[in-house]
């Protein structure tokens, strides 16, 4: 696991997996790929007897800002090469439905690689394979573990953009860790506090309309079930306050 | 929180989850789209301002056995219509930051939605924009609630086949464990109708209140956020109307 040629202070450090297309057909696919890649955080593009790609065709139409790094640093590797420099994952749609064949038996998930990479330190490689039959079974052979992403039973077969794009998306905690585009926290629960003033003002309210007294505690229960589960940010709260207050407070005169 | 129309041994029914794609460019997408719908067990296209789709074109070359079912019956549907009779979630890959508005914020991840959604008996749409720009603010503002993908901070824009592939994958759980599974519906959402009358109410309300009115469309928005959130029950909704009804029409004589 570790490194034999680093100094013994270094602690082991985890290689972002390359990813290897082996013998596409479309550009397009590649463009795509190089495309969630960037998306995702990923950088080594290895490709295997690749189709040509034209700067102004649709691998780089299709690449998005991955067209100024990944596509034109990627780099060409015959499967060989591949298979003896990297722990190897090969993407098929297909598996075996049980361990008669080892070929595509067992399989992980790509949440199942998600869960179990990210403590590994090693140079890996996700390899897809040709749009319409995938990698072979010879290729297979070849391949040190087999990833598989759960789908309809009936059309289990993915586009090959849309299978690496959903591999590396369930990988994206191998290489960006906390940092996404999105704030680490999706909601802000207002406080406590502010939170039972707004249920004081329903309750003045509710009094206020002439609520029935029979009905007050369910109707409140009720409203604590509806604001309790939206978690409401404390901006929120202020605003539906200062409403309901004036709702409340309503001058006599109109 | 029973269907009137229903007979009593009905049971709450958890409908999928409708696709809806607003003002895409290129038929490529829809059908890359619609080859993750049939992947991933989702039914209803609806498409809002699409392009020509040619059966001998991309939407169809792109759309894989998709092109049998899926992609002939899209429906086209205009997009008042899309908002008056689904819950929308809409799918942007820019949030903001905290709550300081509320056109995108709070939202959820597609992993959160399927962690919620199985539950909630109701119709829904996922919503996907346009290829550069995604939904507008201005589409946003009429949408229930945000979903967005976590991806690189420096190059968070997915392309919308991918994005649209990536959160139906993480949706699959709502159609795929159907097989497997019995659904465990906790909450049936309130007729998208009836919700509109609380915000209707609310409306009411507020200039009863002598809201301002440059605040109002803000306001709306934060209460259709809080709501949209919230899975309101038919009941729930109902109590609402009624107590946000006598707050707004009170007697004048005290």
């Amino acid at each position: 696991m570790t490194d034999e040629s680093s100094s013994p202070t270094d602690e082991p450090v985890r290689t972002l997996p390359a990813v290897a297309v082996v013998d596409a057909q479309s550009p397009g696919n590649i463009g795509t790929i190089a495309r969630a890649m960037k998306n995702f955080g990923f950088n080594d593009l290895l490709l295997v007897d690749p189709p040509a790609l034209d700067p102004d065709g649709e691998a780089y139409g299709f690449a998005g800002h991955a067209r100024e790094d990944i596509l034109p640093n990627a780099t060409e590797i015959s499967f060989t090469e591949l298979v003896d420099t990297y722990h190897t994952i090969g993407c098929t749609a297909v598996t075996n439905e049980d361990d008669n064949s080892h070929v595509r038996f067992p399989y992980s998930t790509p949440a199942d690689l998600a869960d179990r990479l990210p403590t590994v330190a090693a140079s890996t490689a996700l390899v897809f394979g040709r749009e319409r039959v995938g990698l072979t079974n010879e290729e297979l052979a070849r391949i040190d573990e087999i990833c598989s992403i759960p789908a309809n039973a009936e059309y289990p077969v993915l586009n090959l953009g849309q299978a690496a794009t959903i591999t590396l998306y369930e990988l994206r905690r191998l290489t960006l860790s906390d940092e996404t585009q999105l704030p680490a926290i999706e909601r802000v629960r207002a406080p406590e506090q502010t939170i039972d003033r707004l249920y004081d003002q329903w309750a003045a309210l509710l009094e206020e309309i002439n609520h029935p007294e029979e009905k007050q505690e369910k109707t409140m229960r009720m409203l604590r079930r509806v604001f309790g589960r939206a978690d409401l940010t404390e901006r929120e709260v202020n605003t539906l306050l200062g409403l309901l207050r004036r709702a409340t407070e309503r001058p006599e005169e109109k």
